[in-house]
């Protein structure tokens, strides 16, 4: 099938470069289509990738989170330069749309774009992040590094590990793999993103079932999955995840999850860099089969 | 020899607390007696403290940096936890003490103590970072945790490895074992530590000798030291750093410096992450001996 690349082509500015783990952690600017704004993303290179194609893993974030905050804390690099894997870490929203009442909360509209296209006024011209991650972001990649997008694979936290889980139930065949940190598993229960799908979705609920992980993997008809999520027992978050839901949900319709409750750790970053190399490792096993 | 703990007994209060690699990711503050304000300081309790007194190690942060910066981007808690080391961040400077000009510069002042004793006004009743970090920080640590402080070690980034430097060399045989990435090593002729020198010591510059690792080691007669620095070659600050200057004063006094010039890696936190664990286990050899 020949696909013509609507976005490989806008050109990319590099921000920033640092070396790490031999490999190259960088930082591009570029004008987003889906978002009609300028937006940051994270890709790191790995040794291989200077001599290689090699695979891409995409590494969603979690409420208020830029395109930083995962690329400095989680230590993903040590893992990634180890088995070869490239890594994009997209931000979270589009990013200064003078959109009233965006940068209002902290669990709303600005660095909370929970993976959706939004079909209502006022945010449906920029909100848009489904189709940024899932469509424009990866073409942009594909064209502009030496990825082998038959390779691809997509994980994420809290608000990020609901966006990897639904790119994923979505796209069957997209990804080869998906794992998440403390997702919300069934957004439609969910404190945070009942506000943030009314908003960007509208009052009918039937709507929301599309960006619901838990509703997702009911009608899910796709390639086998394996999912791999870690969750901390004392996440101060627990109540309004809900993996319970999506774990009979995925059990009812025989998927496997491996959901491993972690005694004694919390929904930040300590908790995502200490298993990390865990969910690098899970991903690296189907992108280097 | 009997001590008696001046700061021992003072106060702490937990600020935060993260699993983090089955040990524990903690913050406290204290009323500093010799800063005379609050400090905070990081500590990283590694599982086999829960049942055994550890090791414990200094980390000293460069400028601009709090007690958050290590332990959120350096990623050191994986080897301190497989090592059983308790591992120690201080702040960089004192906090708040509104003096005029503290806050004017990234370079001097508030995030910028260079780990001195200032002897000038207005700054000599709070900027006594190397009292702190050498006598009052390791007695409230001492006190209040389960550390072997027969087995003490420190290292330190740019500012924070010059302080690791001098405390080595002042104190022969207080520390194991002393690392550095990327340290000031001949702050006598750095912009950054004349400034600061003359402001905290005043103009006589053979005061200034006192905290220079440069002309410390030419003087030093303590136990043999084992030394690595590692020092990126692409650092933006290199020429600030002098690393050649301390390498030639310890080669002619002859102590050994294993000095690796990383090619590739600048001065900040992606070069730092990609060398920690093997200065943790650098440590770990003499600690653990």
């Amino acid at each position: 099938m020949l696909s013509i690349p609507r976005f490989g082509r806008m050109a990319l500015k590099q921000v920033s470069s640092s070396k790490s783990f031999g490999g190259f952690q960088k930082v591009f600017e570029h004008d987003s289509v889906e978002l009609k704004c300028k937006m940051k993303f994270a890709v790191y290179l790995p040794p291989k990738a200077e001599s290689a194609k090699c695979p891409v893993l995409y590494f969603l974030s979690g409420l208020t989170c830029t395109e930083q905050n995962f690329i400095t804390k989680s230590g993903f690099q040590q893992a990634a330069s180890e088995h070869g894997l490239i890594v994009i870490a997209p931000d979270t929203s589009p990013r200064g749309c003078n959109i009233k009442g965006e940068d209002d909360s902290w669990d709303f509209g600005t660095g909370a774009g929970f993976y959706v296209d939004a079909t209502e006024d006022p945010w449906k011209t920029n909100y848009r992040m489904y189709s940024y991650v899932t469509e424009e972001l990866p073409q942009l990649v594909n064209a502009n590094f030496p990825v082998d997008p038959q390779r691809t694979s997509i994980f994420g936290h809290s608000m990020g590990g609901h966006g990897a889980l639904i790119c994923t139930l979505k796209n069957p065949g997209k990804y080869k793999s998906v794992s998440a940190f403390a997702p919300i598993c069934n957004p439609m229960l969910c404190v945070w993103s009942k506000k943030a799908f009314g908003e960007f979705l509208g009052p009918d609920q039937n709507k929301w079932k599309a960006y619901d992980a838990t509703h997702l993997v009911k009608s899910y008809t796709g390639s086998q999955l394996d999912i791999l999520i870690d969750q901390g027992k004392a996440d101060e978050f627990y109540d309004q995840l809900l993996p319970e839901n999506f774990i009979a949900a995925c059990t009812e319709k025989k998927i496997p999850v491996v959901f491993r409750l972690q005694e004694g750790y919390d929904h930040g970053y300590y908790f995502i860099a200490t298993f990390i190399a865990d969910h690098i490792r899970h991903h690296a096993k189907y992108l280097n089969a």
